[in-house]
């Protein structure tokens, strides 16, 4: 049975365009937030305490977005993030967006476990692959 | 025979995050700038122009996008776009980033000529549909 | 009596620089965020019903930001809002930000009460004034 | 007789707010990156190689900003740095953004010299305090 792990956040104006809809770019501060808090609070090791402890980051290898419906300024998201795939030092997140029973958008992000210095990618540890398994989403049968 | 649309850019202490590189959310600030160049440098329709004269806007349908390097503060990268598929009413690009030699990123994004208020799609002007024309990319034979 | 406005925010990757701390324009969209959250919650109407419904904005006319200590990622952040003064057709707020007894910055900002279209100040609505009023710090005697 | 240092922007589509102007945190990216330039180009001192080579960085100390007139998408501004004040281990600008003859906005902004590390103050070194005295803004008579 695996969970999913969810933040929320509240559209501001500093995401809204001059079309008074949200600025795409800014959905991927938000993937990007709830990938921070998922390493941080699911994983237990912050991208901080990864960069400047271990020299790692998880820099993004791919990211695929479909844009469902337009959000506008006041709306809550909720994201959520499961686990597709686990590689030896990658992994493959779905990113769901939704305000209510409405999709906004989902996302499929591949990040790559990495040595800041010598740019090489690096086996997950033991701990945090473990944890990472806790949120695989479920095969559905073909 | 097809041209290609670029601007160039260079990396900003703004757009670099405590590893030191480009933070991926910024390259679509990037993206949605060099198509917000193309409508209004190519097409002769620029985005205020066509949100407040005619109510339309061109949001983001889906986007595809692969890393390939990571970039650093004061690169200089090229964004080029190529029209690689012209629908009724949406229009499919191909955007890459290279600085020098080195491709940086890769991305297809989607994207829809809709009506803001009735939240529909709606078909390209003929006279965008043909300056369009001239971006297309040429098909390599199979 | 006084009282004050405050939201809480966390330091997220996005708000930090290559240096490993908050790069400050991030600090500007967080002084923008208590002000929305103050002009919808505490005064009850939010940016989105004055723009649309009535094509009034409330512009930044003057910031002073005073930065007294760094702030790093992961850390909670306090943005409390005063009212200092409120002129016919402009208010100046007070807005510090503490990280449990530490004080990052401080700041005072006078927003215009301002129609868009005629770019013309306009007095504030006895409604909106009344509420501010709530929020006046108490002046300290000389 | 004093130099000034100026950058060009044009305002773009992620500049704007739903109000259709300029959202001004955005400015003060504006501001960092003509600041920024400054550095790299005027004092031959790139953050990069000032945080990575040196340890030092030149954190925000204070900035005042009036803003006169809204910018709008498309907008061609001018950033120009003056140097108002060199201290031991701090200077201030005067940065002023206009388009074409009319001000969009003036501000006063003071850096410190910083050892990262330490979280000091430092003396500026010798050749970088040289290379600002050409910027210094004349006095005025009183």
């Amino acid at each position: 049975m695996s969970e999913t792990f969810t933040i929320r956040r509240q559209v501001e104006f500093n995401h809204c365009d001059p079309a008074g809809i949200v600025f795409y770019p800014r959905y991927f501060e938000m993937i990007s937030a709830v990938q921070e808090r998922f390493f941080a609070d699911a994983l237990g090791m912050g991208w901080d305490r990864m960069i400047s402890g271990t020299g790692m980051a998880t820099p993004m290898g791919q990211i695929d977005c479909r844009f469902h419906a337009p959000s506008r300024l006041g709306d809550w998201l909720d994201l959520s993030l499961g686990v597709k795939r686990i590689g030896r030092a990658s992994a493959s997140f779905v990113i769901t967006c939704t305000s209510g029973d409405e999709r906004r958008f989902t996302c499929q992000a591949t990040v790559i476990h990495a040595d800041l210095a010598q740019g090489t990618s690096t086996a997950w540890p033991a701990q945090m692959r473990n944890a990472m398994t806790r949120y695989l989403i479920a095969k559905t049968p073909d």
